[in-house]
């Protein structure tokens, strides 16, 4: 707990040997799967004082502030979290297509019975 | 592509430097997320096989029948990715609780709003 690793909450969430838990992001009124992605403590923070998802990008390396240049950010109604305390759940009414597709969920596409 | 580390489906799908992928679970009738789990290739392969679900468990490092000993299990309905192929979305009707606390999710707790 320094400066520069802010601790988000009084809970001890358990992030990942990188500094990040994943996130299910889940429509609060279709409840929707709409992404699975990632938060570091700082963007975890960050979507808790605005009300919208923030996220921490692994390719690019850096925080990402959902629909910053889309518009189709995501208001948070809710986050929980689970029973190890090592993944979230965020519950959200977005305010268009989650995925960068233009589909309204990242998971449009099914895995094949008979593969 | 070696009999020892079978490939599940002709999609590529990607699975991460420790061979694993994340799986969440969502309960077809009501929608709820129930639990985020990783499986390997394998317990892919044994869930399309099986229509139960299979898990890689990251603490004992094996694999697992949801359900084998508390008979909780999770039959299969669909299974989605996502728009990396990096991320499944498994649909299922549970026969218990999802959560080895007996909750119906893992996800039963909220985080505080002013942490």
């Amino acid at each position: 707990m320094t400066p520069n690793h802010p601790h988000p909450t009084a809970i001890s969430l358990k992030f990942d040997p990188n500094g990040l838990i994943p996130a299910i992001v889940q429509d609060a009124a279709t409840k929707d799967v709409l992404t699975l992605a990632y938060m570091n403590a700082e963007s975890l923070q960050k979507t808790i004082q605005t009300g919208e998802t923030w996220f921490y990008s692994r390719s690019r390396q850096e925080l990402w502030h959902k629909g910053g240049t889309s518009g189709n950010t995501q208001k948070v109604t809710e986050i929980r979290y689970d029973c190890d305390a090592d993944a979230l759940l965020v519950l959200v009414q977005p305010a268009g297509p989650a995925c960068h597709t233009g589909a309204q969920s990242c998971f449009y596409r099914t895995l094949p019975e008979n593969p």
